[in-house]
């Protein structure tokens, strides 16, 4: 339940419901929007009598939130959140979308640092990177781990562009925590739920990729996890979902993305790399995710793409990214 | 195979070959593109010895088409193919992105007309309206039939814009011919063999819809039907594919959009109303198929959405039209 | 709604009530099954007033039909439809599963003939072939047509067999009527709703296969197109589905067998050979779907697999199906 | 590569192979068969001349591996693994179809002592139940945790049924490895890949479950992660996949099954309950699975299903579990 003060409501009002409900033995949560305030309620809400509660003094209205997820809600928080990476990046809001790059794989200082310096030249604003690396087969190569965590925010530094990496167990947040600025959950481990856990009691925001199945709903409530355990920067990101269609890798599915931008008010951004998993249609999908409204681009970008460990077929080269980003200017 | 000559050859080198190829017992189609001229054999290409045909006078490369799709693609026709639609509406190549809209299903002669004044007014070009419904149960609305066909051409003729509807049948082909100057081939009939076949021997252009769970190539495969036959004056439409999730309709393929762009000549547009399937995510839609290329769009407009017979959760306003057509623009 | 009467209500007030509904502007249907005497309402069902029709004499209750379907589902008629084909072939009920075996295409007199001795001496109890194909490639072999039908009649008489095959077009309704003992319409076919009407006014029972991504609704609406029609004899098919998995042709979807069992009181088969698209596992999902249930199979078998015109791929020859029939014996 | 002897091979001559293999610098493992002995190449096969390994005493032939998975096909080892549970349970070869049974989640020690009790009498060889539980949302009961995995325990000493349960974190591996005879991995963690190498570690057999929307390469993968870390004991769990038909939880995928115990060693079973998400088709799609060939299945009962924590819906009550069970007994 959400019960929507009036403009009008005095703090004394505000205050005088949230005793009332906690007496209830229901937890409160306090929203200070723009334009409102508002108060969720958790618990069992049959606790409470609806009818009474929209008779107190300076309730507008009461919302039945009937969805699973509550605090990625608009009907929990009408206003766009906006989430700051490193204190110059800003997701969300009124904010130009931000165009994430960098290569698959984190391979060697020089390459990261090469490719870091390219890509911000170009006009991105954050680096990306992978040293931990899920592959499907135990065979492939599997990252440069801690060491390429260290690499990476050296060429960070190097560039002046915070860096995201993904992270896949628990067991190496405390690294993380040290060298990155954003933590990337991967679709394979969106609903890894004691891994959602972990990252919720941290203060470092958080790029959480959609589960190539998951539907909108579990989407939500894997960023619910986050959100409900006390760390409320997320930003999510559609990276393409898998169909029956196998002539590209997945299908970027924009209804999700602009039906989430109605029903969520966390910041959401497209992965067309993966979506795609071929450079040619990389640029146009990416267009079409900015057309559509995301909050920026997370893109593989890759010096040398026929050589490179991971990916090579998906990554843009700094020809075809600077070509992009005069296109994309008009969205941006 | 498709043997491609040398800017430098004559006509008499081409006649030659055309005349080998057919005393090996296959047939041949010549290809007139801007920049070349390509010959295309049809049949059992093993009766025909490559390494022969490459060292003719005037051959330039011999092309094995791998792909079971043939004329709909780059490799037998490099330039785009530009459809004409009633002499004065262009779709593909260079043309801007052609707006077809108009209702769901023909309602009322009052109805029509006053959808094709509203939205010919806010920069369509085309008008679309249901006649033969395709419904999934036998107790709703099937639509006017004959008489809706002909409430659709008296719009048309009225306002001034072209009419396009689908057509379900055979039976009906000469009263589509008669008055509607498109036809359109449905997501439910797309491998309806035969009504292929027999769109394929007339002189009007078709817009064939991509099934709901149709892959690249039998959409292809599909168009190849209609070309096979004799109609190159082919638009494809990319309306959305079915996928595990279902919070909105469909989920519109921009990726097979992009890739069909890269691999076939013909024109695509895409249907933002059938891949939403709710109003309020049709306006991003649209601007994410012009951000990818498409050739155009089709649009369902209704004067009043809430009483419409079909599709009215789909349907835009005219006020919702005339705000995407304005954010539109910056793409046609 | 349907209005189920009591055991003892009498003729007279059935009678009574039918005539009652239908000066309401509605009409109805009156079902005799087994157990009970039941009468449909078809029309607005807001014209009757629930609570007045319960109170008439012989009523037990009055069931809301919620679905969009209503002929085909167990709340409009409870005991299960028998479907009789050439007075001989039962399916459905109690009766034991219904193995329908043959080729995909007939290729030559000769070969039909051959094959049909061979199932019928394996306990075949249909025979089945292709003279019109649907072919996802304008260049594929598209069967022999009407002389096929013809000499898929010769096969059937010969050995004694009801013969079943594919119709795409009402154009051929005459000739299949004359020539086959039902009606087979293919998963492409499954939403041609003209052809679904067509069929719906003769007197020959149906096979009437699923989309390849129809939902269980659609799918039962299809079959409900035919019985509003006035053809009641209409035998499902469940032959695989397209999903995302793709190391077999398609997926065998037992869970909407089981449940269409539940809801329907028509009988509903499975075609492993479709569903699986390579023989080694056809005779593994035939034994499945008999364990859950299906009514019957629909089985091709090949004299000479490796040299088929037409799915050799996924034919079974006579020696495993001699050994598929001994296994299947326990299901029968 | 694989190198398979000929019958009549020597040990001499497989150390001979051994040894020149490993001059090469890549690893190799020896499995005997029944019916011959293979020498697995782990490595860059690149280094090795296939012509050269041929022509060497006792070679029969050399398998190139052309698949991603390696331990785990029937190309690396032909004869079916089996794989023994607390020195009483076997899944795989020629054993009978193991049973499964339990309650989705334990709730108190009464009730999970209960349902052990009934399961036991009725003819099941295994308990499952969670203590851990993966939720969708963080708002829904998570389980007992540790606590649950002791009364689990408890429950399966005092009936005598070894246990099995869902690990989902790396951090209770050492809990799991005290408490419960099997490890199961659910269907969000299959590509859990640090998870899976923690697994792939202990001396413990790991029931891996299909993620939702895996295909079976990704599968077999997932288990090649833990044959390749040196835990052979391991058997797959098909339990439904997702796809656009939702009139039931998830799609029994027994093609797959049947293709799996095609190309795999391993057992397999199937899980009726989650696949159908409805207690009513259950049994049905437990015997359509053992027909199919699995080793066993996996199948959710509850004492008291309407007041069940979880997925009461979906859980046979006793009653249902016996009859399931005498029909069952064909196939066992």
């Amino acid at each position: 339940m959400i019960i929507v003060m009036q403009n009008t409501a005095t703090k004394e009002m505000v205050d005088h419901i949230v005793k009332m409900v906690k007496e209830h033995g229901l937890k409160t949560e306090v929203m200070h929007g723009e334009s409102r305030v508002a108060i969720g309620v958790l618990g069992d809400r049959t606790k409470l009598e609806e009818g009474n509660v929209i008779r107190l003094p300076g309730v507008k209205e009461v919302l039945k939130v009937s969805k699973a997820y509550k605090k990625v809600s608009r009907e929990y928080k009408v206003d766009d959140t906006v989430v700051e990476v490193a204190g110059s990046v800003k997701f969300g809001g009124d904010n130009p979308a931000v165009i994430i790059a960098g290569p698959c794989t984190v391979e060697t200082q020089e390459q990261v640092i090469e490719i870091a310096h390219g890509v911000k030249k170009l006009g991105a604003q954050m680096l990306r990177g992978g040293a931990f690396k899920p592959r499907s087969s135990p065979y492939s190569f599997q990252g440069h781990g801690l060491d390429g965590l260290k690499m990476l925010k050296k060429a960070g530094q190097e560039v002046g562009l915070p860096v995201i990496s993904e992270i896949m167990s628990t067991d190496y947040l405390g690294d993380f925590m040290e060298h990155v600025d954003m933590l990337q959950i991967g679709a394979r481990n969106m609903q890894n739920f004691d891994l959602l856990k972990a990252v919720s009691k941290v203060k470092k925001p958080v790029l959480l990729k959609r589960g190539m199945s998951a539907t909108v709903e579990e989407f939500l409530l894997a960023a619910e996890y986050i959100l409900a355990g006390g760390n409320d920067q997320v930003v999510l990101c559609e990276r393409g979902i898998r169909t029956f269609e196998q002539s590209t890798r997945n299908i970027l599915d924009l209804n999700s993305l602009a039906l989430v931008k109605e029903i969520s008010h966390l910041p959401i951004i497209a992965d067309p790399s993966h979506a795609a998993g071929r450079y040619d249609i990389v640029p146009a999908l990416g267009l079409a995710g900015l057309a559509v409204g995301a909050d920026g681009l997370i893109i593989e970008v890759h010096n040398k793409p026929s050589e490179a460990l991971c990916d090579g077929k998906q990554s843009l080269t700094f020809e075809t990214l600077e070509k992009f980003m005069k296109q994309a200017k008009a969205f941006i």
